[in-house]
């Protein structure tokens, strides 16, 4: 029985490991269940799961919580929370499902506790992703990739040699704004930027798939994960999300990870690796139905993201820290109306410009440049959107 | 310095591994060179190369390659030549490119003398597959497929445990008939199959990649070589020959393999395993190039070809020795003008419906159910064309 800490427990990578959790009751049991403040939701997951503790971030959802829940598992209030459950002793491994940089904390924890860890937070491998493979190297831990595209590389790799590695192609979906120009995004709503096309994900995600931030993010996530330089990082579009990335060797061969896009079965095999299990879908890729792959280009002058992303990633340090924390800020002031979709280019551009990169040598270093970084981008939305 | 016995040196998968030997003479060396009866051919690569020793299979091409030969290596006589090089103490690789049933019986002398194995020639494991197999786990040599298919399968699985495999799905080109209708294939020349859309190959594999008998023996050859029922082999169409093959997990994912076709790749994989080198062409996939990968389905109808090998595949015995004995004597009265590109698949059909498949103890038994069988489809082709 392996036992999980879920943190990030009522959003949807959270709730789809529920899902493999719940098919798997002899192999996998939920430990802890974490979340930042959806009481109800996570009242129901206690209820069925029966955690030995409960993790609520927020301090009024904890209270609110507490007051409600009748069951026998430990409550647990505060952000703090997250490293606690990842620290404990009776966990086997942790799942970090949790939006933005508060995946850092508790996924250094998780590594100092020489646990198995499945990151699904690509936050923080972009803030701190060489504080972060540091600590895995000395306590010889292997991060195992809940991303797709980053599983689908993992994947790829096994049973071959490093060294060779030519290069690697890193799908996007090309989100719901695939091909679209850039004056046709001036009037875009966040409710046109929720309609992903083929994956079913959480808010923040589907938003950054939307400016193709997403994308960006990944690229500096697979460069840490993988140790392979910007410069071998290409970004293809696979608009029918089949397939989910690929690794180039030298010799001119690629390995190529194919599969219906259903996030369970990166987080199935997060969980089960080096093994597998059946199909969470009980479904596998109908190829009667598929008259082709179809390949594109990045448009990389409508979605300057992406290049943004290389800048920063080469740039190192805290640029990267930089480019996560002023997107965070530019997707909040999205959906809270305050810019539009295009400023949120805007922000992260001049955030960068206006940031100066250091070295990382602690967590702390980690969290000032995201606190200045923040600043500097909150400046920005307000100098565009003074309200 | 990896000594290498090239068997078929001057056919085509013969001459683009002295290729890839050119092009590291650091690390490889062509101990052994041998040819059917390709002389002018055959003076020019040990001019080249330097074997120690030089096999001329045919008899009077063997006596005039004597008499024309001036340099110092040994020169055989003889179609047991192919398993006295298979045998020789200072040969570390045994590379199997002759045509045909001639394969069989090198490929099992280089497995009892634990040679590495790589094996181009897909007739030994149809013929003879049940007996191969048993003598190279007996000996513990792992056979590195040569066929592209074969080695994208075989790439598919590294670091893989193969009791997850689901499926495997072979990849087909559709060849140069692709689309046709029956009709349309009544009146097609030799020389309108041997125009291959893809791949640049020797005459038996381009002629069966038009009927698709050689998709036929790939599943064969698929099922010995990876122990995986024919339930779980599917052919799928990918024209352009991007991707090689594929292999499916229980859990729904599925890994490719994806290249130039350029027999140059599986071939140089097959020397250096577990190794990588530099592209033997110097050249990648150009993604910019691709706007998509198209797949099909096989048209069964049209191409017969395909179902009697699954029926014969899964018969067992000598009826996949019977399968190809009656496709290389069908081929070669196509070849004589004696039979239409349609009969083909008739003498094929009429010979597997006639046989009788027995249990295979010993190579005796693959030889003479091959005698058989070639006897049998030589009197169908005789009933058709009586001349």
């Amino acid at each position: 029985m392996k036992e999980i800490a879920v943190l990030g427990s009522t959003g949807s990578i959270g709730t789809q490991t529920l899902d493999v959790i719940r098919s798997h009751p002899d192999l996998f049991h939920a430990r802890v269940l974490c979340a930042n403040k959806s009481v109800e939701k996570l009242l129901r997951q206690a209820e069925e799961f029966h955690p030995a503790a409960v993790v609520v971030c927020d301090e009024e959802a904890g209270r609110e919580f507490k007051s409600l829940y009748t069951g026998p598992a430990e409550v647990i209030i505060g952000q703090e929370g997250l490293t606690e459950a990842a620290l404990r002793d009776d966990v086997d491994l942790v799942l970090v499902a949790v939006v933005g940089i508060a995946g850092l904390a508790p996924t250094l924890a998780a590594i100092g506790a020489e646990k198995e860890l499945a990151l699904a937070n690509k936050e923080t491998l972009v803030a701190g992703g060489s504080l972060v493979l540091a600590e895995a190297r000395k306590h010889h831990v292997l991060i195992r990739p809940v991303d797709s595209e980053h599983s689908a590389i993992f994947q790829c790799m096994l049973g071959q040699d490093r060294k060779h590695i030519h290069k690697l192609l890193l799908t996007a979906s090309g989100g719901p704004f695939r091909g679209k120009t850039r004056e046709e995004l001036k009037k875009v709503t966040l409710a046109d930027a929720m309609k992903h096309p083929t994956w079913n994900m959480g808010m923040k995600v589907t938003l950054d798939s939307a400016t193709m931030f997403n994308k960006g993010l990944e690229v500096i996530e697979a460069h840490w994960l993988f140790n392979v330089d910007y410069d071998d990082i290409e970004v293809i579009v696979q608009p029918q999300s089949l397939i989910h990335s690929m690794v180039e060797y030298d010799d001119g061969s690629i390995m190529a990870q194919i599969g219906n896009p259903d996030m369970r079965l990166p987080i199935q095999f997060a969980l089960t690796y080096p093994e597998r299990l059946p199909s969470p879908s009980r479904q596998y890729v109908n190829w009667r139905d598929i008259a082709s792959i179809i390949i594109e280009k990045p448009d990389l002058e409508v979605f300057r993201s992406l290049k943004m992303a290389y800048e920063a990633g080469k740039q190192g340090g805290t640029a990267g820290t930089a480019f996560n924390a002023a997107n965070e800020e530019a997707i909040r002031a999205f959906i809270a109306g305050r810019i539009s979709f295009l400023s949120i280019y805007d922000v992260v551009e001049e955030t960068l410009s206006r940031f100066i990169s250091r070295e990382i040598h602690s967590y702390e270093d980690i969290m000032e440049a995201d606190r200045l970084a923040r600043a500097l981008a909150e400046s920005e939305i307000r100098r565009i959107a003074p309200c």
